[in-house]
């Protein structure tokens, strides 16, 4: 037996949904999971209960793979640059990792590619938030003067969104605040601290690519994301009436970022699309996406199959849809802890309904999984998607 | 977590993909294997190692458990009647999968039904033999004065089939005789012997239905079956110019086959189509198939997501295509133990290949794995397949 052994860091859903892609390939799928009932430890085979934030741990987990990739960027990149040291495979490599993993080396670098982001810089203390909203109000601010931020119209300053650069996720780690005054909690963690523009955006977009060691790079439809409270509620594919044009941008964008970050493997990144048709980018997260889901079962690859692809530096797999419309709707716990007896109604209503749960205890607002419909008809194909997700969640009951 | 407990009994590729299946419904799936490096039990987390024809095993390993299904017929049939005993749900259950365990009793049933097989019965001795190749000789089968099995205008007799009723599979356990001096071997195990016309077909059809207990029922596409050396090479979904009338009278009859045998799960019913434009059953199998395999990429929902929803009572899902032209080629061992340096080359060639290895190794003549394509030109679909799997076996080099 010749396949090669690939270690996932981390037993969230996504490491479940990508050693599903990994049967039919073949390759031997070995899993650091931090309990053995995350969602991942449910249906993996191989493995190792252990913090990903031990060396030793690490360590001992790599031994015996051939590569090493990631549920989450949690890892210290330290700790990856040790086990690189030691010869293993780290794809994504520290060095494109650690974008995703600091907000602030990330803003950086896409400042450094020219790649177009909400104005921003570090701030030291809620006195200095209050010196950035100043600079970013009527267009004063200093990097407008280098031409890559056009101004928008509006009058600057607050609302100023602030961000820890490291340990935030589905929008823990980022406040919006419209005074110094509310600007305090941030600095607590004794993080530094990433000021960004309240970008006035008409809709949030995602343009997710998967790049391979040797550089191949496939780019899928440019999505829609419909986010609902900060975390992400309903994906489009893709983007309803998004130009040609902007959508081309947005894809050679994160073609462009992969490439000048190093990545290897799925690369999502969130953008905004301003009124003024342009996009800037909000986040970067270098693993499958809840922004790429739909591609199970609306690509003719999925965003799971292609980053082990990827990782393996495989030749990579036909990004392109095979429905007109794909619509993806996230599955949150509400208030009933049984979601299986919900199948029933929902498979009968839908016998095209593509259900995707997590094995995640239900919590209220925990994302505990997802469904994928599919067709030609937008408003029937997120009618159906919308309904089950609701259904599941228990706040539609018929 | 209120998710049920499948546990499928055997470690084949079969119970393999139908754990890959379950993972998005969120069911938890439990397998009892032979050893741990069979094809399921290296990726399923839950795995009893054990052996299936023993009760006091499958009892251990029942427990626990909300229903038990299979990845072979091989369990003893008495066994699963004291599963059931012991208030197991076993499905299908064994009144029904005794039909497929015993091709006596299949086709005692089959002509119950009224259901077109080829002409047939159990044999004694080899002289018994002779006595059946004179009866089928000319249209003198005393069958036939029943009106069921039109005469086919050849002479019948020899060559005869003969298949011991028990342990069959792909060609093994069944002798084409042209003699009753080549008539010997198959009396030999001790087990009845069934005699059959040798049925001058002109191609093989598999129509494959999936029923729940409650009776709904699904029918997939008829897809033709072509068959090298007595294995399954390649199938092709919808099987080509295939008249709608002789397609609807194969899926009903499947279904009507499910319903009279009180089928639970998925019913393979490999078909004989004649020269005249008839169907006869061949062969039953009540678990997933390799004539359904193309349904992973090809259908919107898998034979392997039909079966588990099937044996959960669980509404099914739609059968129906989601290209024009889905084929299925099976990857076959070669000389070359090595098949993951071809995924290169493979990936490469077609990046809409789909690949699905069972983690097998590689012997010569051993089914390892299949490979799907789909698209609206047969030719090309057939030839991206055909070129897949060759190149994986070996006998392919560009």
């Amino acid at each position: 037996m010749t396949f090669p052994v690939v270690g996932m860091v981390g037993g969230g859903q996504l490491a479940r949904m990508t050693h599903e892609a990994g049967i039919p390939l073949g390759i031997k799928f070995k899993l650091l999971s931090n309990a053995p009932q995350e969602s991942a430890a449910q249906v993996v085979s191989e493995v190792v209960i252990g913090d990903h934030r031990d060396l030793d741990t690490l360590r001992a987990f790599a031994r015996g793979c051939d590569v090493i990739t990631f549920d989450h960027e949690h890892v210290p990149t330290e700790h990856l640059r040790a086990l690189e040291a030691d010869g293993i495979p780290v794809r994504p490599g520290p060095d494109a990792l650690v974008h995703a993993q600091d907000k602030g080396v990330m803003r950086a670098k896409l400042d450094a590619i020219g790649a177009p982001c909400p104005r921003h810089r570090i701030v030291a203390d809620p006195t200095d938030v209050e010196r950035f909203a100043a600079e970013i109000s009527g267009g004063g601010a200093q990097r407008l003067d280098e031409g890559r931020w056009p101004g928008d119209g509006r009058d600057g300053g607050f609302p100023v969104v602030l961000k820890t650069v490291r340990g935030g996720y589905d929008g823990k780690g980022v406040w919006v605040v419209r005074s110094s005054k509310e600007a305090a909690e941030p600095f607590r963690a004794g993080v530094p601290v990433l000021a960004e523009e309240k970008v006035p955006f008409v809709r949030e977009l995602a343009a997710n690519v998967v790049r391979s060691p040797h550089g191949q790079a496939v780019a899928y439809p440019v999505v829609e994301s419909v986010q609902v409270d900060g975390v992400c509620d309903t994906v489009i594919a893709p983007a309803p009436d998004l130009s040609d044009a902007l959508s081309g941008q947005a894809q050679e964008l994160a073609l462009r970022i992969a490439h000048e970050l190093g990545v290897v493997g799925h690369l999502a990144v969130e953008l905004f699309e301003t009124a003024d048709g342009r996009i800037l980018v909000n986040e970067l997260a270098m693993r499958p996406h809840n922004s790429g889901h739909w591609t199970q079962d609306g690509a003719i690859t999925s965003q799971f199959a292609n980053h082990l692809r990827a990782v393996l530096d495989l030749p990579l797999g036909d990004p392109r849809p095979r429905a007109k419309w794909t619509v993806m709707a996230n599955v949150l716990g509400g208030d009933y802890p049984d979601m299986y007896s919900a199948y029933l109604h929902c498979m009968a209503r839908d016998p095209q309904l593509k259900i995707h749960m997590y094995g995640k205890d239900v919590k209220p607002g925990r994302k505990v999984g997802h469904v994928n419909t599919y067709g030609d008809d937008l408003a029937d194909v997120r009618e159906r998607a919308a309904h089950a997700a609701g259904y599941l969640r228990g706040t539609i009951t018929e």
